[in-house]
């Protein structure tokens, strides 16, 4: 269908426009549609910018994965639609391994977005067999890799489910989440959580990653000095504000 | 797939298969589903309960959809997906036509609604014939029935798109919107925007349509004393309420 430029919410109605074709090719499972939107409507209050806040976090997030033994990033099929590229050039940049990790898991979907990345040059995809079990999860989403999330000391989640999150966490491994909503079990269990949207928090955080790879002091003071509890204040202020701003 | 009811987003969950099912139907269209996230967020500000502000919009809405010649409904696909069977008991408590209205719009699409709503007992409804247009819209959604919303002096457009919402107004009808985001161009443009769950929001109207059915002077003051403007703000504080006493 023809949206045209001059509507309010142009990039928001290409973007859903992308997102429903990736469904259609089965990359996106359908409530990951429903999902995304959800993402929308906070992004909404954010005023669809990366607020200072969810800079820090991004900051921090950076300093984290540059100071882990055995980072990983996990990627589902929202991360991959919005973000495959950026994921990618993220992971290089660290360096870090990619786990695809999807919530409607069939073997197709795994193929598929496992075959997605690498076509858009991902290497090494971790995903395809998952040997390890993390606890404190019922469904099959339990299922991951040793060699990725099995054994990772830091996991980068853009996008991720509570109930993983927290049990991530539960693992004693690092959680850094990206997520648009700061009330969500997501944000609240994360170790950082990144209130921004995965296309403008995932290259930023590789900018600061390169910015704080000469300086571990940096990083250590970074990692020490961050509450991820007053970050998400912070962003809910901002959100209160936009409230009553926007209209 | 299997959903734990102690999840703590279960019935939400839910929600999301059944409409995933629709959109697989062709019921829904896929960005439907994402406009349906969009609003799932606004709706966990709101506590997932109809507050008073939305309750009070819901009253006055009622009043002028008893006062209205020629009342109109209006259906799109996650209309019908989510509360097609209230809509129908709503059109035939006020009596109300109901008029399907699509924004991804195919004669496949439009026969299926109305043959879903059919099946569930609707009847007389409008938009299979489309031979009025409205005034003030590009894109094909200007199309409508002369019988229907062409004609209409009071429209109930549950879920509808800023553009249709702007241009009913500006035709001189009363436009009553249920819409979960009291920032969207909807909840602005409209006479009352009832920002509640369209599945609590229906039921409520229809209970307040009961209520004033013999109280023409009751209607009358409601409406002359509602303003739209300010029900929005006390909908707003209590979505800012929310983001600091959920965490």
């Amino acid at each position: 269908m023809e949206i045209s430029k001059d509507h309010p919410r142009y990039r928001s109605l290409m973007t859903r426009e992308k997102l429903s074709e990736l469904s259609k090719e089965g990359i996106l499972a359908p409530t990951g549609l429903i999902a995304h939107g959800r993402g929308e409507a906070f992004d909404y209050l954010l005023g669809e910018r990366t607020v200072p806040a969810a800079n820090e976090a991004a900051k921090v997030a950076a300093a984290h994965l540059l100071e882990a033994r055995r980072p990983i990033i996990t990627v589902n099929g929202n991360a991959a639609g919005l973000c495959a590229k950026g994921l990618i050039s993220l992971a290089n940049a660290i360096p870090a391994r990619l786990e695809v990790n999807i919530f409607h898991r069939t073997p197709g979907r795994i193929e598929r977005l496992c075959n997605y990345l690498e076509e858009l040059g991902g290497r090494d995809i971790l995903g395809r067999e998952q040997d390890a079990l993390l606890k404190g999860i019922e469904s099959d989403r339990a299922r991951c890799s040793s060699e990725g999330i099995g054994s990772a000391d830091v996991v980068l989640i853009p996008l991720e489910d509570g109930d993983r999150a927290s049990a991530l966490a539960a693992a004693g491994k690092v959680v850094l989440a990206i997520d648009l909503n700061p009330l969500s079990r997501t944000a609240i269990a994360a170790d950082v959580a990144v209130v921004d949207e995965i296309t403008r928090a995932v290259p930023n955080i590789e900018r600061h990653v390169y910015d704080l790879k000469g300086q571990p002091q940096d990083r250590r003071f970074l990692i020490d000095s961050f509450s991820n509890e007053n970050n998400l204040s912070l962003i809910k202020r901002t959100m209160c504000k936009s409230l009553f701003q926007k209209s």
